[in-house]
Parts: C-alpha cells; structure tokens; sequence
C-alpha cells in the first residue's frame, strides 16, 4: 500500500509543497514541533534512511539544503536543525527544523496545531526564500 | 581556535574513534543520550552543516551510512536515528543514535556518564561491525 507520502507525492492527499524536482519533494509538516517545519521525502518508497542507495541519499541531503535555506531566510531561527528518526511512517523523511533552542527539535513534546490558513501562509514565506 | 572535534581529529584530545577517512571521522559521543551514540564530523572545521559544500555534504552522509550500519549490526536497537542540531560546539557533527524510542533522542534528557573503559569496549564493539 502506497505510504502517506506517496499519497502526497501521486496529489491525492493535499499537502503543502514547498519545493519538488524528480527524485525528492519537501512539505510542511502537518503537526509541526515549531512553525516552519519541513519534511524532505525521496519519492522512492524506502522505510529506512540508511537503506537508500549512497547516490539517493546524498542527493537527499543536498536538496534538504536547498530547502533548509530557503527557512533559514524566511522563518526565524537560530539555524535549521535536521533530525531522521523514522519510528512511525515507513517511507524515509528528513525532519527540517527551525531551531531556536535544543526543545525546538525535542519530538517527545507535544506538536503544534495550525489551521490550514496559517499552514498556507507559512507554505508561501517558506516558498518566497526558495531560489531559482 | 581549533575546536575540540578538530583536536580530536588531529590527536591532540583522545577519543574512542570509529572510523576515518581523508575527509571524515567518527567517534563515541563521550555525553551519549544512549550506548552506541556516535558523532560523525566533516574535517572541514565548518559551523553550520547547510553551509558546507554540496560535495562534502553529501559525502558525509555517505560517510554516516557506513557507520550506521555498523551500529545497527552491533548495537541492540530497532535503527539508528541521525540528529543535527549544532546549537552547541561550531564544528558541524551528525549525531547517530541507535534508537528504540522516540525518547532516545531527546537532547533535553540528560546524558549518559560512561566511564572511559565502557566507552573503549563500545567502540570495539561497534568497530567490529565496519566492513572493508
């Protein structure tokens, strides 16, 4: 069964993309540790980050770059965090966090609750900061 | 200054190192949030990690993958989670976290004190695991 991800990756589950190409795409996450808070996602369906093939994970992390630059700019933060933890969906993701302290980036904490308004606001600063 | 992962890399502070190469190395983590916590850092003394090259970048975590996959031979855990936080020493460091709960990696709990002869057999443990 096609993961979350996929779904949103096919655009049968809405999401708010903040960035796409071939193999990778990036989105808020719906229940956000602090506003700005992305996840990165290869379209390859694999559960665990250090199953990908070495060319797709570097490419990974490379377009997660792109992204974290584009928050780094738009949302305010300290830096951008990164944390891959993978407990829950089985389809790799890459947490990108706009980082303020170490509690910013603690997932034990209860996430945050936005409307779908506010997730579109903060999808459109976030989009603003992308280049090219 | 150089910093302390640096004088680590060139000898100059002792550490229990699991693996290196011309560009790479990774060693125990000596505050670790659990046992088989390693830090793998980039010998570029760079602060922030989107501020590396693309090439480095990528190669780093190419770099963490190997050395993942040794933890996961190793060390009792369901997978290795990656964390990079930086708020702290600004020298870049992936942080690989062999992980059974979404609690393991929590940086707000307190770390763990290891005496060094837990952290020597550790590192032989997880040494044993890297292949070539």
């Amino acid at each position: 069964m096609a993961s979350i991800f996929t779904k949103i990756i096919q655009r049968e589950i809405p999401a708010e993309i903040i960035a796409e190409d071939a193999n990778y795409i990036a989105f808020l996450d719906i229940m956000p540790l602090v506003k700005g808070h992305v996840l990165v996602v290869p379209k390859v369906e694999v559960d665990y980050l250090f199953d990908l093939e070495d060319e797709v994970l570097a490419g990974l992390h490379v377009f997660a770059k792109k992204v974290a630059k584009a928050i780094d700019k738009t949302i305010p933060c300290t830096r951008v965090g990164v944390a891959v933890i993978g407990l829950e969906v089985p389809h790799v993701h890459v947490h990108l966090v706009p980082l303020r302290s170490m509690d910013d980036i603690n997932f034990t904490r209860p996430k945050l609750k936005l409307s779908r308004e506010e997730l579109a606001e903060i999808g459109n600063v976030i989009r603003s900061g992308m280049e090219g």
